[in-house]
């Protein structure tokens, strides 16, 4: 150890922090470690708290992980909580330290410092949103304030503002708790981190749990009503709504304000910029977490994604090159998990709208399968949706949404694009089989062997959203048995021939249309297209089948 | 699609078989496509067959995908059930086939055809074994003549010999049917796909089961007792069991006898050989699925892995070829997994055993770690092994044993090893988290750590089978509380100081001896072992700790 980073100073006692602290400790045992947490608790479950709201976990203590006293009998780290850092003052290396409890000031010295603070939920200026009903969920004072509105007094109705990930858990907890919840969204979808279609099955799931879930739809006002103690939200479709409670989850905000004061670079994402190594532009000061900008794995440019996984690595990894170890973060690929009642959506790189607005040609595929033998009890169909570089084939992106199976075909997919894998490598992946946790021809297989077809020129897709207004030219055709079009309708205009039937009755087809061949999760229809294309017929196949067809309107 | 492959001939319709059968349809409206089958059912589900033995399984009918009639209508394909090629004619294109149900013979020409009998299960020539009360399980005639035994008699007690995934099925089903129920194994541990430790989890579950266990046992000798209807196994530890039924499954040996008489080329493991277009040495017949032997992905050499999900994308393959779409079989890495009762135990790659046997200079790791956050409900503890090659960090192999999560982490460890991905990078997955699906530091990225650390020089291993003999010079440092020691026992002749307060009494150690170091899983023991070897003492530290070491003797 370099004899001059003996005194690490560490602003942020969870995540990046404590895994710098715990890891600059492991390297040295003589470095002086100081770590200044704001709040009341270090190193304490952050994902966990709308769990405990919820009360799926039911004991509070299990989200405390370490205390102050715990972290430093282990790690020998000097573990001040309630002391906010309120300047860096780099010329001197110094930080100036507020204690909380005393409103006392003091300067603190550093050798090396780590940037840990995290990002805060966005509130938007939104008139009347200063008032004791609104809460944000970032920590634990802010879960408990929360759970002690709803053991106080009898919530009948609570909203919701904001579709992404805590957003959704803070739904779940209150329909857990019994309570009547609305879920304001203004973008068309939840979980924009998924595309629009695949974002259906989880607005379906929403639903049907009860949830009042009104997309495309704004906050614009909110009324407090002290006696009565609720609040009224003015909503942009001129609709409002009298709530008990509400929670603002729009999203988070890097905390910048220090570093950017201290002359630190910041991203035009509004993250510290660092390098690989985590530093700044002040080269004795590393910034690691969700302050901080980091590279893209699919384009090599900046990003912010504040994700834990990432957060804990880079923390791990500023205290190596602090303590004279090279190790470089390795770019971010978004990989992503949330649970939404019986469901859950994953989702790793690029999502289609990303894929578009960076103008990059990109092909897409569908599968919908089960998430291990269908004869196997238990198995869930698992929806699956990869991006490929159409040129290359070079994967860009994975989406899956199900009751079982999500988070091991995602995980399996994000090393697949870090691997730089293409799509029809997918196809290859000898991925573990028996009856009760997988498919000879797993999903993953699937998406490989569609892609692989489609780059083959063995298929020619037709996507969901080119279904509704067919050209003079074209037809479609559901191949489907009559029994499944009943139960669950089909496309407008189609005609209906069962693939079984169809080698027989393709007389009844011209030659002179494009025909648009679909079945209910695309499988059939591949079938049914490449007998019509060998029977010389002009067709084209719907990616993904009905099913993505119709996840796209829910 | 070259004319002079317009009649393709297939042996075997299961599933290399019926891959193969579908997709060249799928190639080719007008091949004329011929499949035999020896027995009666075609794509039929055999890895379902020991579930409905157990009953997990209800309607029998579930394990039968394909009948002829729908494969027909389906592919326009010539499904003849009940009918076994007998003789390949190589120079005319001819194969000879045997009508079961008649038994009349006659010839079938080929353009192409498609090998894929399977393999059969071995029974050995042990005295008294061909006997009215044995069986084997390999295809739905077998599963039902168990089934007959169970429903028509009382069974008390039943044996299966053989403990790999057969055996361990079959052993699972007769418990679930509430039979007393012997597994003989011949080897020192059951599911000899990953290494002894790792088993020794499985051998803990069975043995709770109420299973009597008997590894290191072979079965000598079978006497037949009509009269009772039972049989008397002699095994060589001098002891006999009286058993109502006994199923062998002690393996498979692939199906050559038609390819080796017709002259195809068989390799040093039994199997066919075949290139990467799953060509044999006679270029118009292709072989697949476990009759074949294929390259093995870490070694380049030729190996024997019967396996689904390689027969399915072999089948596959064989088709395109055959059909004028080059397509290259990419290696078997023999990924696998087996549910035995609540737990599962999966492997991709080389285990130690075959790297010792192949002499490469491997090192390994293993860490114990929740399936998800261990603060959300259902967690439980992944044993995870991990081996990589010393000079490169090459990923080599993997094994994991748990209740939840083993499938994926198996799959995310098959696809980096498929990658050609080194230990460090297991570090910078980015795999999905969220309390219910993962942690934010994986077992994956766990490995990573260790294995980085370890390449780094940052920590010195030892491993479970160094600790019963140490050296004069070593000394064996607990560093768990008191109270783990108490409930769970140590390695003998260890010392404890449990870690929170081995920097206040590390000068009770001496600095002239090796100690090693060891917690509950290794982590608490690498922080031991860090601090000591910062404060100067000479250390090692177990690597997955007293639970690798306890389970090696499970």
């Amino acid at each position: 150890m370099s004899s001059t980073n003996n005194k690490i100073v560490i602003i942020g006692g969870v995540a990046g922090g404590a895994s710098a602290a715990a890891r600059a400790r492991r390297l040295s045992e003589d470095a002086e470690i100081v770590m200044f947490e704001r709040g009341p608790f270090v190193s304490f479950a952050n994902c966990g708290l709308p769990y405990h709201v919820g009360g799926e976990i039911e004991q509070r203590s299990k989200l405390i992980l370490q205390t102050p006293q715990s972290f430093n009998n282990r790690f020998n780290v000097d573990v001040r909580v309630q002391h906010e850092v309120i300047a860096i003052h780099r010329s001197d290396k110094q930080v100036r330290v507020k204690d909380l409890a005393t409103g006392k000031e003091f300067l603190e010295s550093y050798d090396a410092l780590v940037y840990s603070p995290g990002a805060a939920p966005i509130v938007p200026p939104i008139a009347g949103i200063d008032n004791p009903l609104t809460f944000t969920l970032r920590n634990i004072p802010d879960m408990d304030r929360i759970i002690e509105q709803i053991d106080s007094r009898e919530l009948k109705q609570v909203a919701v503002i904001g579709g992404g990930f805590i957003g959704l858990e803070m739904m779940e907890a209150f329909v857990h708790r019994g309570i009547k919840t609305t879920l304001v969204e203004a973008l068309p979808q939840v979980m924009n981190s998924v595309d629009r279609e695949m974002a259906g099955i989880v607005h379906q799931e929403i639903r049907s749990k009860g949830v009042d879930l009104k997309l495309n739809t704004k906050l614009t006002q909110i009324s407090h009503n002290p006696a009565q103690q609720t609040l009224t939200l003015s909503l942009n479709d001129n609709e409002s709504l009298d709530v008990d409670l509400l929670i603002m989850a729009i999203g988070v905000r890097p905390e910048v304000g220090l570093a950017r004061d201290a002359g630190l670079e910041i991203g035009e994402f509004g993250g510290v910029l660092v390098n690989s190594q985590m530093q700044t532009n002040d080269p004795v000061i590393y910034a690691v977490g969700d302050a901080v900008q980091t590279k893209d794995l699919i384009t090599g440019e900046q990003t912010l994604v504040p994700l834990a996984g990432p957060a804990n690595r880079q923390g791990r990894i500023a205290a190596d090159n602090i303590l004279g170890h090279e190790a470089h973060y390795q770019a971010t690929q978004a990989t992503a998990i949330c649970k939404v009642f019986d469901f859950a959506v994953g989702s790793t790189g690029k999502n289609e709208k990303q894929l578009k607005q960076l103008e990059i040609d990109y092909e897409k595929v569908f599968v919908h399968a089960a998430s291990h033998a269908g004869y196997y009890p238990g198995a869930e169909i698992v929806s699956l949706k990869v991006l490929f570089e159409k040129s290359s084939g070079k994967l860009l992106g994975a989406q899956a949404v199900a009751k079982d199976g999500v988070d091991k075909r995602i995980d399996v997919l994000a090393v697949a694009i870090r691997a730089g894998m293409t799509i029809d490598e997918l196809e290859h992946l000898e991925l573990s089989y028996a009856p009760p946790y997988g498919s000879a021809k797993d999903l993953v297989n699937l998406a490989g062997f569609v892609g692989t077809n489609i780059i083959k020129g063995l298929v020619a897709p037709v996507h969901f959203d080119q279904m509704d207004a067919p050209a003079d030219n074209q037809l479609i055709l559901d191949v489907r048995t009559p029994n499944e079009l009943k139960n669950t309708g089909c496309i407008e205009g189609a005609i209906n021939i069962p693939v079984d039937e169809l080698r027989q009755r393709a007389s009844e087809l011209p030659k002179d249309k494009e025909i648009l061949v679909y079945c209910q999760v695309g499988l059939r229809g591949h079938v049914a297209y490449r007998m019509l294309t060998n029977l010389g017929y002009q067709a084209k196949n719907l990616i993904g089948g009905y099913r993505s067809y119709r996840l796209a309107k829910a």
